[in-house]
């Protein structure tokens, strides 16, 4: 794995030379363990990949996580810091020469203020214009990681579908902590969401599960995924969206309106080819729901890439121009949301390959009438 | 309650003037939820209350996460954007004629980099040199709801303590899991951390629940806490640790070093008083495990602030020599790591007040010996 690291380092240098990037700074956030198997702690005390274009790397941590840090000289050299040294000016003197810098996205904005005034003449950009094009391009073995996933929550979608999951009566948060546990009981390392959205509370795509009783005549919508973590370090993240009907007898609009998403989904998942730009996978879905009469109720984007992190490039949002190039993978997921009523969204992860669209969820995509 | 996020939003804007700060800009982190109520979600859609000193505030939220916020029009005026605007270009906007801006120390940098690139003339600070000074300082109210964050969490370690929780032949991340579980249950909304540190393993201050079972004849190092999210949005945190040893014979070695352990927690507690420099809380602990020959074994601060975020000022630590005011909240978790051995910590939440110390966490400080 070392030469998987080694050889994602240096395609990182080879596009900084063409960008003219001096030194790559990784923090929290999902390009550090991407680039050398380690995850930051999100905390006050700074973790940061220092990697010179034409230097050594340097692996600055906090000195009491420094245990936690597994030893790659051959990647970088370790460097922990004391509870009474300065990193920032560390930091600032390991960036060398440097007069450009690329910055994780996802660092502290108070870090990044601070090393603005340690390194006053240095231009800062965004890591991900070095690292985004590089991650989001899986190859065979991070594609295979990314459909055990996949599959994982499959498992756990299907027993929704089947009723197993016992819903009527219970709260949104306690079916989405049940969800949780069976992410953890099916591979994962980590719960990222489990949104569980009941009757109207699910024309809010972000609802966040909360005491609301689940009951006969309603919708339920559960969006969930967790992250699966390797060996290596790096983990790969699962999401999945199923909708059920809970009671016996769906309401008819809703049924319609659900034919309309099936339909809508499954068209976008077929777009979604090599060569297209991701905007017109977007349109493919935007174009039907609003041929039903739905369009201003599809609120959100298509999709969002999806790998070491939950949302990354490529987005399937209208604007975003880029062909999809194979090895990209991202969600599928068009909704239906109804102020005060109701909502629905159906998702998949799916990969552009040479052969076509990859699949990776496979559960059923129809609307289960569940009587759990 | 809106009375309450107006008095601390006129205190931060007094403090702008006397810094010269132009505008507030906050997004990810406390900050947010303490001004307002909201909490943003941490993703690529950037959520951002812009607050201009001499201004009406405006929050900047993603259209689909708009109606996950509580109206208050007395407080901010509410700007959902859509999945093709340039959120940044806007936010820009709002900042006005602002040549000084400070941001959330939390936001990430990526946004941060688009920012400095809409204002380039801007010059950008750090958040916390406005909101830190406010925050740290906690009225009656809050200190009341930390108080009832310790509670719940004292309830829990004491089980530990009872032998109420089985330990032997269960691994740490089952043990954490169950921690986990017990702080949703005693009120929590949020489980923030649960480390479990068998063995050797507690020697790595920050060290990861994992596969390590547990067995008779080593002792456990448990550290944890979550965050109670009260009706008006903003959540206060709970943290402690306690040691046990599992079996029924302490090792003399382990015995001895708690006791000085012990003794230095105390010691450091008794010194947490108004007007006492934070470093000279740090050095009362510090003096104590040295004089009994342990002081290149205890690699971290004293201790941290705590409130709406897990850490904040004051930290406990060499260096900071301000001295503590009523109101201020903070760990004294004094610890002893000795490498590939065993590590012990002991953690209370301890506010400064004008009658001396108020120690938050009264589960019992000895060392507990169970057969659980």
């Amino acid at each position: 794995m070392s030469t998987m690291f080694t050889a994602r380092l240096a395609r990182a240098r080879e596009k900084m030379t063409a960008d003219g990037v001096d030194v790559l700074l990784l923090s929290v956030g999902a390009d550090l363990p991407y680039f050398c198997g380690y995850e930051a702690m999100p905390l006050e005390r700074i973790t940061m990949l220092v990697v010179p274009r034409d230097g050594d790397a340097t692996l600055v941590v906090p000195g009491l996580e420094a245990s936690r840090v597994k030893p790659r000289p051959e990647l970088f050299a370790l460097r922990p810091w004391s509870e009474t040294e300065d990193p920032i000016a560390l930091i600032a003197k390991l960036m060398g020469p440097a007069s450009t810098a690329a910055v994780g996205d996802h660092m502290w904005s108070g870090f990044l203020v601070d090393l603005m005034s340690a390194r006053p003449k240095t231009e800062f950009r965004r890591a991900s214009s070095i690292t985004s094009g590089i991650r989001s391009v899986k190859d065979a073995a991070e594609i295979e990681r990314l459909r055990a996933a996949s599959r994982a929550v499959d498992v756990i979608a299907a027993r929704l579908q089947q009723g197993e999951i016992p819903l009527i009566g219970k709260t949104e948060a306690e079916v989405s902590a049940e969800l949780g546990r069976q992410i953890i009981a099916e591979g994962h390392d980590r719960v990222n969401f489990a949104i569980v959205a009941t009757g109207p509370n699910a024309a809010s795509p972000h609802h966040e599960a909360g005491s609301r009783v689940i009951a006969e005549g309603e919708a339920l919508l559960c969006d969930f995924g967790g992250t699966m973590i390797g060996d290596d370090g790096v983990g790969y993240c699962s999401d999945v969206t199923r909708c059920v009907w809970v009671g016996s007898r769906p309401d008819r609009e809703y049924l319609e309106a659900y034919a309309v998403l099936h339909e809508a989904q499954a068209a976008a998942v077929s777009a979604a080819r090599v060569g297209t730009p991701a905007q017109d996978v977007d349109r493919t879905s935007r174009e039907r729901i609003a041929a039903a009469g739905f369009g201003s109720y599809f609120i959100h984007r298509t999709g969002h890439g999806i790998g070491v992190e939950e949302h990354e490039d490529p987005y399937i949002v209208e604007g975003n121009t880029e062909p999809l190039v194979a090895g990209n993978a991202f969600s599928i997921e068009p909704g239906i949301y109804l102020p005060d009523r109701w909502g629905m969204r159906l998702e998949d992860i799916v990969v552009a390959t040479d052969a076509g669209p990859d699949s990776l969820n496979l559960v059923d995509h129809h609307l289960a009438v569940v009587e759990a």
